[in-house]
């Protein structure tokens, strides 16, 4: 089979590779009908995080089961599957209380971004749709395996509730994502920090009611005047620099929560915006799992429609162009088909 | 009228000062009844941090009302009332979502370790009881002033809830008023982490079920021995040290929350402990004004007597000897009585 490969910065090549095989009587083999480039994955891909050997990349998908262990007994060949960017076995006692993300026999995937796709802990990973989706389906429920519930955690872990009053900083995908999170959560007042025409629409049609171009000092005096002049309840940071966390916390009001989803490339947590005006911080990877039965029927009953986030479809050996288009902002997010 | 002074590092003075008087009509003047010492007193005290001036100090009292101004309407001259470590309006935007702490007119106190206390915004910081109380129930009201309001706060920012199994950093008088808290808050587990005989006693009056005398990696491990190996579902932080703020992050599971509370003396937050492990951090001043009515309530009843905390009383013109007996942990808390 072949798949895409990420030899250095800049430097993705797509290219025949042995075809994965069960290994694990948990394991699964999906054979790809849609997968994407990550926000995440442009780190390795702009040299911010180093590569040190050629190595397999992804970790969105979704498929058809080609084969399963003999411990899998929740999803059959044949069946149409989503499952998260890690694995989990659904099972262990921090996947008992919800942290799917953190399970105790987590793993990650030898590349996604290829034509077959071995997935461990089948049975705590994958979830099967009732049938084979529509093609026009099919990217809301490849956006399932990360960004839609990355920005349903952001939601989540800010305590976004009824009422709310959201402010969600990053227009990338997952920014988006948390926006119509926080909308589907009954957030009153959702506030996008966006400077681009194109995700300041799609943000709207996600639920934004209000657009902050502003960044700074600036964009939270803007903030600040939506919302009676003290900040709004929740944020979501989407991002993951050490400017955006600073702008999420400075946005937010005294007592309110920061759900954090954008993967940190931060030394040092800025607590200054913390403590003293008792503003709190929580975040990490999304728990797919915990979340991917609700959204899937979201998704399958057509109120919510989060694959709009993919603005370009390229095939999957087209892969390096994909991570350029993202690179160059000419994508918010790419689908790859096989 | 004679109060606290500090002049440095280990100097406090009981000197002769001017009477306060009513400047802004929305004052009150209270007549001190207990007052006492507070650890966070104790970083100026050891030098830690700088007293460029004298300086006077204490923010905890109770005591009756002398004088209000004409703006003032809850509280009456001759009432016995408490009131928080900072004052709050109760009106303001953020005092509305009951973030009082950061009342946007919030202020301190010109010293409560004194005889007469000016209070300001009177009405949004007074709670008088429902009558003068017997000197016996004195201690356990004064100490909602701010220690069992902050290990209240810490339970609350940790998520504490029913069932929950808690983990609580520091036995000081706020980490005894935390595991007081976490099981009024229903919580099935409370693991004090204590090495003190004494303290551990009070924690388990107070409703610890375990103690944890290790700590580091040695703590952490006995912690995770005590939670199914996972840790606990939620940590109070009641110390301010980089390394209590580490212990209580490692000492939860993923997806738990720390409640902070010690007044941070932390220069970067450790978030190698928090994002990958989606362990979230929230905490700051305690919202005294929040709690303070249901809190009245379960000491006038007899619910919970939080003033055990206190374990020395001195008369307050011995309010240098009360730091030193805590400075020398001679004493957990000292209440001082005019």
């Amino acid at each position: 089979m072949r798949g895409a490969i990420i030899y250095g910065p800049r430097d993705i090549r797509f290219e025949e590779r042995p075809d994965p095989a069960i290994t694990e009587p948990t394991d699964a083999i999906v054979r790809t009908v849609a997968t994407c480039v990550c926000g995440s994955d442009l780190w390795r891909y702009r040299g911010i995080e180093e590569v040190r050997n050629p190595t397999p990349i992804g970790h969105e998908y979704v498929g058809v089961v080609e084969a399963v262990g003999d411990e899998v007994s929740t999803v059959n060949p044949g069946q149409f599957v989503v499952g998260g960017f890690l694995t989990s076995d659904n099972t262990c006692p921090i996947c008992k209380v919800g942290a799917h993300a953190n399970c105790q026999r987590v793993t990650g995937y030898d590349g996604c971004q290829a034509e077959l796709i071995r997935v461990q802990n089948a049975d705590g990973t994958l979830l099967a749709t009732p049938e084979h989706p529509s093609d026009d389906v099919v990217p809301s429920i490849l956006s399932l395996s990360d960004v839609m519930c990355t920005g349903w955690h952001a939601a989540v872990c800010a305590d976004v509730r009824p009422g709310s009053t959201v402010v969600v900083v990053g227009d990338g995908a997952v920014g988006l994502s948390g926006v119509l999170a926080a909308s589907q959560l009954g957030a009153e007042r959702v506030i996008a920090m966006s400077r681009h025409a194109d995700r300041q629409a799609l943000a709207r049609d996600f639920g934004a009611t209000d657009i902050v171009a502003e960044r700074g000092d600036e964009g939270v005096a803007q903030v600040k005047e939506l919302t009676n002049g003290i900040g709004a309840d929740a944020g979501l940071e989407c991002v993951g620099t050490h400017d955006s966390v600073v702008q999420a916390l400075r946005s937010v009001r005294p007592g309110a929560m920061v759900g954090w989803v954008g993967v940190p490339h931060v030394t040092d947590l800025p607590q200054a915006h913390m403590f003293w005006k008792n503003v709190g911080l929580r975040g990490g990877p999304a728990h797919v799992r915990a979340y991917l039965p609700d959204l899937l029927k979201r998704v399958w009953d057509g109120r919510i429609e989060p694959g709009r986030v993919f603005d370009l479809t390229l095939p999957l050996d087209q892969v390096a162009e994909a991570y350029a288009a993202m690179d160059q902002r000419r994508s918010i997010k790419t689908l790859l088909r096989p």
